[in-house]
């Protein structure tokens, strides 16, 4: 399909990534995540994070974020979010599943972020009363947001530092992670470990891989075991695990992971200003990575699905829609698309 | 790594698997099971099994039984399966965990199978006394079984009936069901639907595939939904589902499925004609599918390892060793292994 | 303790109740709830709300709710409610626990209760996407609300009539049951059964029992078997059941659940005029049933406290307290607290 | 019902204990284990037990069971327990609600007793191989057994030292504890905490009290935090608490417990005799504490049931029963049962 601007989850697998799984696929290999490719995610990741980090390679970003949870919250813990989170909308209960009924306490917040004061707020009102009442156990964050916006470093810091005070975990939902590094420029480090964030589902499905995510878990050792067994037990430890850590090695190598999403980025940035310069048309949300949020009318998105374009109208909503840019989307494509949007 | 009888779970993917994979890498395509491979697999296993079926594709053996077992059973229903079974030794408690605490009753029988007047006599023994018991709710056969045996259908069919007669539902973890087809020369429709069965892991990734299993239920439409939300709910919904579906119709298609399975049979009878010829070594069980079990001296096996020939000692014995051949392993490498064995 | 308006958790058992406790008390009876007390309460049930109803008798309120949500509540499965739910503050995830990780949907609603459109729009937002969402499962309305009003009986069949068209199950927390019937004079069926409650928690424990309630179900036979599951499973099938199927028949003969409450209500009602006379005070909400919050000054609060007057300050407010009214507390310290309040 | 000896769960409240309740029955009193008579709880176990003891007082057996096992036991843990365990056999599944999914390893054991041998084996043949496999997390003793037989001191501490060696923490259901002590002669801490016991789960229903029974954690106060929770959130935090905890202390003042369960003992103990003295009648087990299992004819049965006594014929055997005395068994109901098995 072509003019498909429906999801970075439909895009095909990366050349590069391709050529790894078939690299790999020579003569016989230990099963369960014992082979050399699996052995090496640790080391690779803690470069990659100038930091100790336990890797765990698994095939989709819902288990990734459901095993990072249940770890550090107990049945009876919260989980804060972001009220537009994968984890609060799209899982159908994965981490309360995994949490043996955790609770998540979704937060309204500008632009797909959350604020300081809303987490303040929120937490004052919900931190109940002793045994009676859910207790406060981790912070989700979304990077970059459902929104197709990005936390600044800082932003991240003052959240995480917030929530430790208050005990609390921090955990990060980067299934568009890359377009957030990309978009900011910085080391990974920053808007992560250093930042504050203990745990990070490190996506590579949406932007070149097959199916190959990784839970990242920032130096806390005694956490890995936990981990392992929720894997297990959740039937994501793949017997062919060689293939999914083999996609992970090549996606960060060489700055595989930031080019991908540089591309997506930039295809996206030219249709906002596209967005912007049109007359009747509005960006919901400042575009900071691969997403583009358009508030228009009915006919202008008529227009651009006579033309064959794909994408998606928003679940509730006739004026607004979705269009995401992958790392295989077409220079072509996108120039289609922004003259679909400039001649109406 | 040659000479490797370790597990097919060790075998890499098979060329024509590969193939559909690169194959089905064009363009995008819609996430969530969405795509146009999925959407032929549930006609192309109702045409394979020559009655209507229902086919989740998944990632694992340990995800298709426990969402199976979950469909069918309460949390408070058991589950009769060989103390052997793979969802009591090696699934660390998923069926437990999609079942929200089911229980698993393990019974002993010869080679591996279950016999009828034993399941018999369990489930008058277990069944107990109403709203303080658990309650029978399922029965599961592995096929072929842990000790490398094959069911008739005939056996299959008489332990069904007994089950369905004392209100069970029934389920087979096929994790090897190609080599036991392959062996019996059946109809797969003979061993599991018209026998009895209601569900099958139908298992590829051993055989083959990278990491692909079908979960096949047979004409209860009403179990669909259900096993979908446990398979969405434990982050078991790829959004990249075209790669498992493809290679799940490239395996059955022409045959395949058939023809590797059969290569490993053919070569672990040869190695079992070897261990039988030679006057120290013992047959642990009939050698009816892809797996020898040898029970020998230490210095036996020694003298195997010696050679550079990897296989398994069984847990807790030093007499005992599985030797597994799949659709990779060279005619030459078995042929070093039964020299080897002749020779001590 | 006197002049204690903490909670109605804390008055004592009623005479009428010992007795009943101290005359089941006779020679041994069946264990499990087959004893004869238990096996009357179906019958008793059934003619208190004039249709069918399956009664189990449980030692908590938690209790009840949660075996009433799972019941009707896949795992993946919601619960809408209000803000100020027992359920969603005061059970620390009994509700999830019981139901395998279901999730409640708590929504606002003003002097604490839910209004139509409300519900409509919320569940209008969270319906969500098939299988990536929770799917709407339940209602469930408490009666009397947490903040002392009243639902009419219009407004419950309006709710209910609403819930059941989106194919949604109804439950009523009828912890302080009692006053919300003392309060309408009605039939206990018309604001129940009549209005399209499936199921109650009745609730004796806050007006005069020692540990019992109720947990009705209208008519769904089949709910039966699964509620008793639970019930057992969850440690909650006393041995001794005659003790709380004794206070229940005790506590719905001779109206005299409704007497207590009534003079709860009565007593509430004396106060809240008081407040209402005091130039400083004011009624943070309609005063309904026995509770009543009171918006007010710390000097004021203190200078009642300073009397021995207890109550509480609500969590996180330094300007609002709670008095509550029981089955047990006198005229006498209805007085004082009258006056205390008017010398002021 | 005279003649009772069906099971001492169907006795009534003895008259202190009673007495004990409508002494607490005076004014108000704080909720949700608050109060003043729960504040006493872990003094006077702790007294009794002559060791720092944490007390949870709950209304049954099963969930004080289930708490014990949940706060040691992950849902990839195992408990190991005797085949005939209330644990394993009429619970329901409790402990896997609690537990999030835990498994029992039931095994057999002469006269109900768990030996040294078989746990070891059993040990070794499920300990499985890493994250594949369950984890031994508990040993679950009954003191008495389901057999009316007495574990020494002895035979408890050799158990509990091999079970701790291998990293498992040790549970004793004491549904029948009482018998036990008053059977031995010794101290309770004897068989308990000094013993290696880590949790008791200290019954009262059986013998005196209406539901009342008591949780003791010995010394691990970080433990208390995670059992409260579990209590809260299955429903089992009573809001009027003080009437299960002056049930409890009651039934330890002045050794009522003890004098209690020697009745029962002492009258067990005749009839065993008659038993032993009739020709064709067999003791099943030893009798040791308050039960009796006696192998005999149908005839002989018939012959007791025609004279209207009560008792149990086993599930699934017509050639034996059980005979329960109770705190409440009268010496003429007992006489008349001796007398009865005499006659024939």
């Amino acid at each position: 399909m072509s003019l498909n601007f429906l999801s970075d989850n439909e895009t095909p697998i990366a050349a590069s990534i391709l050529e790894a799984i078939v690299s790999a696929n020579q003569g016989t290999a230990h099963a369960y995540a014992e082979d050399e490719w699996s052995a090496r995610l640790d080391e690779a990741f803690s470069n990659l994070f100038r930091r100790p980090a336990i890797v765990l390679p698994v095939s989709t970003g819902t288990v990734a974020n459901a095993i990072a949870l249940a770890v550090v919250t107990p049945p009876w813990g919260s989980v804060y979010c972001h009220a537009n989170a994968h984890i609060q909308n799209d899982e159908s209960g994965a981490p309360e599943f995994f949490g043996s009924g955790l609770r998540l306490v979704p937060m309204e917040g500008k632009e797909g972020k959350l604020g300081l004061e809303t987490l303040q707020q929120t937490l004052h009102a919900t931190k109940g009363h002793g045994v009676h009442s859910y207790k406060p156990a981790a912070l989700s964050l979304t990077q970059s947001t459902e929104s197709g916006t990005v936390y600044s470093s800082e932003e991240i810091s003052t959240l995480c530092a917030y929530a430790r005070s208050q005990g609390m975990r921090t955990h990060m939902d980067g299934a568009r992670f890359a377009n957030a590094v990309a978009k900011l420029g910085c080391h990974p480090a920053e808007i992560t470990c250093e930042a504050g964030i203990d745990m990070l589902s490190f996506g590579a499905s949406k932007n070149g891989c097959m199916a190959a995510e990784a839970l990242v878990i920032f130096g806390q050792e005694q956490w890995r075991a936990t981990a392992e067994r929720h894997r297990k037990r959740s039937g994501h430890l793949l017997s062919k695990m060689r293939y999914i850590s083999a996609q992970l090695l090549a996606y960060i190598e060489d700055d595989r992971w930031l080019k991908m999403a540089g591309h997506a980025n930039h295809l996206a940035s030219l249709f906002a200003q596209a967005v912007a310069d049109n007359s009747t048309a509005i960006l919901e949300y400042p575009v900071q990575a691969n997403e583009v949020f358009v508030k228009w009318t009915r006919q202008g998105f008529d227009h651009l699905e006579a033309q064959g374009i794909q994408f998606q109208l928003w679940p509730g909503r006739d004026d607004l829609a979705r269009f995401v840019f992958g790392h295989s989307t077409s220079n072509e494509d996108t120039d289609l698309l922004i003259n679909a949007m400039s001649s109406f």
